[in-house]
């Protein structure tokens, strides 16, 4: 009996986005894409856009069409606007997340919270690297929030409350095409249990 | 005794909305944009653009978050990705909208539905009708859906249920800054309890 083996491996390039920043990478089709949580109770904007047109990005909207569904978690496929299928969770220590949330802004914690100087927040810090690799601001809308746990009651109310995302605790989409890839670690205390703290951002590649 | 009174006047300017077709307007600060539904169990779209920066158009993300709820009705107020007060809605006889949902496109009912030949819908309505004032397609995200029933169960699951809008069931917003604005009278059966009916848009200007 022949038993045909196939052995692979995945080789990570190891990224530190430090606690109320963000960073940006490609991310090329096939290749994995892993957020962990390394200290605990840190939420993150991740936000996807196509590199092959970086006016069509991550759409909460098609994204909840298609999978039927406002909560996704492992098998559940991420698209963009334009309805491509950006990539798909295969992995999830935490498996709750928000997606109908924006990303935090300046203008955010200046009406939310009166904030009159500068603040850190996911907007800027994932527009600002993805600037990098040519993409509009606008085409950044609704990040996947990962970690953070937002509640619809039923006359519709939100609910934010605290990630119960642990020390070590980690996320893996696998990019369904090629990407561009942004990570903001958050800076609102709401979300986050109190403070801010780093993530760990890997990129797979399978060889 | 003095008494004060004001005397106001509403001149309305009307345009119909031909069944599965959509439609653009100007719509200054302080006016009103009414949509009506002309037979009845008709949903619309409805998509606004701060007239003063065509790359800053509705966001749901950021109005789910101003106003602490997914469901929107008298006294919400529309925000912009951007933070901007778009308009507030002002009047609303059927007070069940959603937003969670894209506009329906030509790849959605490739996807969903298998359809193969160009079909009828609202996001290619949207986007053609705001191109005329310069609006780029990107800026088109998650419209407001008028009249349209989504529910979200406890697990997260999405279902769409056909509207209750009766005949001559209207929603007014007012623009809260210089917009423009476009309504789709959407094409999908499963919204509208089948068929697809005119709306009628009218476009108020206080005297």
């Amino acid at each position: 009996m022949n038993t045909a083996t196939k052995s692979e491996s995945i080789e990570w390039a190891e990224h530190r986005v430090e606690a109320r920043t963000g960073g940006a990478w490609q991310v090329p089709a096939g290749c994995l894409l892993r957020v962990t949580d390394i200290e605990g109770s840190q939420t993150g904007d991740v936000f996807l856009v196509d590199a092959a047109d970086v006016a069509d990005g991550l759409s909460n909207g098609r994204s909840f069409d298609y999978n039927d569904s406002i909560l996704l978690s492992v098998g559940s496929r991420l698209y963009s606007s334009r309805s491509k299928v950006l990539a798909t969770i295969v992995a999830d220590d935490v498996g709750r997340h928000d997606f109908l949330y924006t990303p935090c802004s300046q203008e955010m914690y200046e009406i939310q919270y009166g904030v009159t100087a500068p603040h850190p927040n996911c907007y800027d810090n994932l527009t600002d690297a993805l600037a990098q690799f040519g993409v509009p601001r606008s085409t950044v809308t609704v990040a996947f929030n990962i970690f953070m746990i937002s509640s619809v009651s039923a006359d519709g109310r939100l609910t934010v409350s605290p990630t119960q995302s642990k020390r070590g605790d980690s996320i893996v989409f696998r990019a369904e095409r090629d990407l561009l890839a942004a990570v903001s670690s958050c800076s609102s205390d709401t979300c986050n249990g109190g403070g801010s703290r780093p993530l760990q951002v890997s990129i797979g590649t399978v060889r």
